[in-house]
């Protein structure tokens, strides 16, 4: 029987990063198009429970994005908007993150994943969050982000079986 | 007598981030605009022995940047690109930032400048840069930045004069 992938969410004391490290059971070039491709990120990214709106988002060098999360009957619930720094297919993206819901703008991250071929077919994405600061940090790590990220790639495990 | 504006450039040991602060004697509408406005940014920017040529310049939120710096014969010495995350005029930008030169792609900063108004018609500029790691921010601050700094905030000086 085959091992659930688990998802690795690491935040060292007195840092002001987060590494989320996960593993599936698919080739590199399909996660990495999961995470560039719009129209597939809007049906894995974030909780169950959730609904994603693209309102732009255009995966290249120098690109945009913002979408917005929805509650299943179509209400707004956050909405989160970025800068694309690189898209290196099928190795690499970097790009800004902005939670817009916060008391005031400003406390944007820096967000670089990783996406490395393993034996069998297997990738592992690393995903690496640069805060401005320590505080920003630990108030992203305490606003309940696991729960979208696990169930996101729990999402995600299924799409890629499909695809 | 007026005492000169001096750049203070503070990178904290153990730390992955570097403050840049320095106040200038314009009022804030004026330091902004020649932050933003890349027909300016091509006269200050960067050692007095060098030139900047811009290769694209998009100031707006989603917007991106690329210029290369070339000696005074016109060959190339170093390329900077990044994307734009937020332009909020006469106040904020926050943007991405690499040094195409290093042996690998990646090594990418996340720059925040502030722009708050003094009394007296004065500015202060506050650049607050995170690396993604420490040994990033230790490389930037090795590589000789502070004279590309010091002396173009000198050459901004000379520009606020005039306008």
């Amino acid at each position: 029987m085959k091992t659930k992938n688990e998802t690795k969410i690491i935040a060292e004391p007195g840092k002001q990063d987060v590494y989320i490290i996960r593993e599936f059971d698919a080739p590199r070039e399909l996660v990495f198009k999961a995470h560039e491709d719009p129209e597939l990120i809007k049906q894995w990214l974030g909780p169950r429970d959730r609904v994603v709106r693209i309102d732009y988002y255009n995966s290249i060098s120098g690109g945009s994005y913002r979408y917005t999360i929805e509650d299943k009957g179509g209400k707004e619930i956050a909405a989160f908007n970025g800068a694309i720094h690189e898209v290196t297919a099928p190795e690499r993206i970097i790009q800004t993150f902005e939670f817009e819901g916060l008391p005031e703008r400003g406390h944007v991250t820096l967000d670089t994943m990783t996406f490395e071929k393993l034996p069998g077919n297997r990738t592992r994405v690393t995903g690496h969050t640069v805060c401005r600061t320590q505080a920003d940090r630990d108030a992203m790590m305490a606003s309940g982000m696991e729960r979208g990220v696990n169930e996101g790639y729990e999402k995600l495990d299924e799409i890629l079986k499909r695809m």
